[in-house]
């Protein structure tokens, strides 16, 4: 399907970064105690505690839908629901998990841009106190979003606020939290207690750890429920300090930032690269590591040939590319010349 | 806690196997598909296929209680129940995930030695027709048991003869199925559908891997619901050649059996040891790699200080020691002489 | 609240007719197996066979949240997920009870007068074999519709026809469905098999009931499974013979069509009364027992001190208005009168 | 299968008292807010106030096994347990409807006669504060329980005390209270707050009704969600006024008294007139309305030719015979007759 190494596909089609593997090997030593009694997942807590503030309780994960369902368990109960972005991978890519597990409905608002805003929240909040409707009491937004925007440091404060004022909870989905923050040139704990956030999912996968997720919780109230609401979600590693480790290398001198600039930068590059090719336009704005472009279908399916892609919108042949940490400047300029190529037959 | 570098607390609490992590090293190439579209995962596949015979189709998920409810989602509807032995993992040590998530309730068999007979699931089909009952339609049994004992390929057969003519499914948790295929010296494909298996959970993680567990389904008719399963049930990995990885490195050149038979012998060994020393008894007959003896109370307590492990049964003293890939024979014997040591004071 | 004896708030608020009370007194004698093995539920039973067919199995509920979930539960699992106008009492107001119980994600769709066409659910159907996407199974209408609109059978037959193409089942929720055929003309029939109907809910209460729901069934092999998922649904009454004796008096000498017809032409006599009134606008086809008609928000506001009723649309003040079975004349003359004087002031 | 015009098959077999019946014809006049906004069930709700004291909370449901699930759920959190009795109703005879909707496990413990202890509570919990397992939350009994026996008010007392202790809450299953309450000679508000109950279904079904059923809540804190719990779970009846009806007939006057007390006496008097049968022994204390005894199986076939009623334990060859409110003096008689008869032969 494709002769390219690195693709444009996903940001998980990277693979492991070296550092990361190595702390892998690093904790291999011995035996340790399981289910995170060991002292890399102390370590590994105590990073987080850095980043995010000493509020954090951390809960780690194996994958961003584990993350999400566990941290939206800690927040409501099955008649209350969640708003989110109708483009939410809540909504969108997991397959029903959150309706299954949560038992809760997801109201779901249409956005430009992947981003709510308080007006957007205020006008999804109705029938409270109605029994036949279901009452709403968390919103969840995507940082960076499913359309590669980043919501500001400002813009999460003033939606907490609204939301707060709202009697409802603020969840982040951060599979992709790292992107923002260095977009933004901020810390990952900008995005915790101090800007009104109540549960993030914090992803290292997509970010170059091979599998590791973590709900952070800045709800003291709901601590002592999650450990149980991860292993009655199947989400508890046994041999918890081989995640641990992975956290401990992306969490350690700046590694998240520069695997997350880096990314960023490509896609950057890439979104410039193709904005110069005539018929090519960009959807969005380029923040974080996806670039999205409306093609010709036609052009489209050739690519598609050389490079494995998902077409985001069919209607209007937005399709979406994604950048990693380990994406090259010449990996991107090969692809921008097919893409000239192609669009100049 | 303790001063050993390896413990018998339980064969999760060893590392990964050198072969693991290089297989996982060697998968770290360049970028691949992800969500099981790589070619590490068809290598994986098609091994398991060599192991378990051309009708098993593979899924795998992150651990041993996600294959556990990914597995039986496939067999059964919520107002149908599963009989297992009081023992069973999913009964006691899955925070009620089976439960949870199929909805179905759990009906349990107190055993002699964590196995049921044709016997023991005849009497426990009550209600059939009827209602106001759930009705059962899986049996779950555990391979080895958690108690160490293992089932003969006669005695799966039998269960699952008498349980396809009760319009049952037999469902195998075999977090240490290797184990029990060392003991009897068979194949992993015993345990499969040759024996009448429906749904078996395959576990490597206790196994030498970092964390892969797989469900291998012989019912034709639930495969392609059990791909949405596991993605529902938050079990899909997105960079999944690196849990293949770990399979591959264990299917290959019979290092599961390698693994599985050393810790067994490791058991042996210790009961060997144990069993000469006056005032311990041995609760179960060795076989996989567990070990249960009945300790005095206050022997249980010093050992503890020096070794971590658990008391299966508090009323009758009896403790667990569980052997794994790496202990070794000079773990085994400083064990016994502390033991020794303690019930001679 | 309110001055009069029968308001327009909704059809739920009249009482019980006397003719199915009277069954119900009927039923009052000595003892009767529970459960429904009596010979009232089988009378019952009978004639809905009449009505529905021979092909038709019939399971009596309490309430039509749960006639909808029990009759959606025997068609899909929980990775499956239905399609229904974004209007549907399913998604609106039955506070989240098939998300919670059937596990499955909703796929709502706007719509012009609360009606689905074959072109609707070919737009809402995506992602069909994409394990990260729930997978439509179930189309869920509503006949009558929620604003007073009906399918014909032509509609109806035309919709079953393509979404059995699409190996996928048709559900209607026939809280309402005597006004619909009262209003074509056609039995209730007309909406089971015949048109490619696959699970029905047969509302009697908004007919003149005390409380009698059935789920009506013309998929054959989900008929085992319906009694058990009506049981764990809790929805299986013990005394069943009295919820089957009120079906018993409205299918017996066409009282379901009496009761239906007249509440429908209530709602034709006040539409036409209103529609004369300069300054209200009908906002929906009158064929039904509702009227949907936008007033200024403070004549709203002055008529619910005189009669209770729900406004629908906010934004735009669009009321709901609902006859029933006992409604008179004179109820609708007077409320036309009252209208009319708020509106001239 | 029996010529008796009244049975001793269950007490819910019998019909609706006159006095019921009659209270819902009352009821049946002109419209009424739907969804208990009516005036009837102000009315039913202060009298259950008057018998459950001021702080009572009441919920109206379709049926027993609803108002235990509404009821349980207002207590705990999925991966949170309920023990109950190995008996109890909640665990035999509601299909897996607790297990499906609370995700719990029920913890069963086996009992003498129906009854749990403090002891046995003791006994049952463990693995508090281990996420491996489901943590006990509530406790659950029957009152009277399922072979006829009542805990006193003190017994009660003791078990709420040891379980709030033990941060649990107290769970009353009351299908048959009015029976116990009679028996003991004392009010139902005997079993609310004043006894440490903090949730209590409370049975009108078999005392009378045509079917009624009230979750009873003496938790403040639970309150507000109790009305979006018994909505989700599909027990809230729209014409609610002919549900309250029922309470209002039997909270008047006693005649929940009256006829739980009739029920009792005609136990008694089948219990006294078998227990002089060579033959029959009597299983458990008559003290409700239901008597337990042993017969040989030929007997009890051939009384079943005669009698519908259930063999309760076929190992034992125990049998279940229930009374209710309309069980005659001469019905007692005949069957005893009819049982030395057979006895004899």
């Amino acid at each position: 399907m494709t002769r390219a190494a690195r693709t444009f596909a996903s940001d998980n089609c990277a693979g492991i970064h070296p550092l990361v593997l190595a702390a892998i090997s690093e904790a291999n030593v011995g035996h340790a105690p399981s289910y995170g009694a060991d002292p890399v997942t102390s370590e590994a807590t105590e990073l987080f505690r850095q980043h995010f503030g000493a509020d954090a309780e951390v809960f780690f994960t194996f994958n961003g839908t584990g993350a999400n369902v566990v941290g939206l368990q800690s927040l409501l109960r099955p008649f209350e629901a969640v708003i989110c972005a109708e483009s939410a991978h809540i909504n969108v890519d997991e397959c029903g998990a959150p309706e299954r597990f949560l038992g809760s409905k997801l109201i779901t608002v249409p956005t430009l841009n992947g981003k709510l805003t308080p007006e957007l929240v205020d006008a999804a909040v109705t029938g409270v106190g109605d029994e036949h409707h279901v009452q709403p009491r968390v919103v969840s937004i995507t940082q960076s979003t499913e359309v590669g925007t980043c919501y500001t440091v400002a813009e999460v404060t003033a939606l907490a606020q609204r939301i707060h004022q709202l009697n409802m909870w603020l969840h982040v989905d951060g599979a992709r939290l790292s992107n923002a923050a260095a977009h933004l040139g901020v810390g990952l704990g900008a995005f915790g207690s101090s800007s009104g956030v109540d549960v993030l999912s914090y992803g290292a996968t997509k970010n170059g750890a091979m599998g590791a997720e973590a709900v952070v919780s800045f709800r003291p109230d709901a601590h002592s429920s999650l450990r149980f609401i991860r292993k009655q979600s199947m989400q508890l590693a046994s041999k918890m300090r081989f995640v641990a480790a992975q956290f401990k290398a992306l969490l350690s001198d700046e590694l998240w930032r520069h695997n997350a600039a880096h990314a960023n930068e490509m896609a950057g590059r890439l979104a410039a690269g193709v904005a110069e090719i005539p018929g090519v336009s960009i959807a969005y704005p380029i923040e974080a590591n996806g670039v999205f472009a409306a093609l010709p279908v036609a052009v489209t399916e050739q690519l598609q040939h050389e490079y494995p892609f998902y077409v985001w919108d069919p209607p209007s042949g937005v399709v979406r590319w994604m950048t990693s940490f380990d994406t090259t400047e010449q990996d991107v300029d090969d692809f921008v010349v097919l893409i000239a190529e192609l669009m100049a037959e």
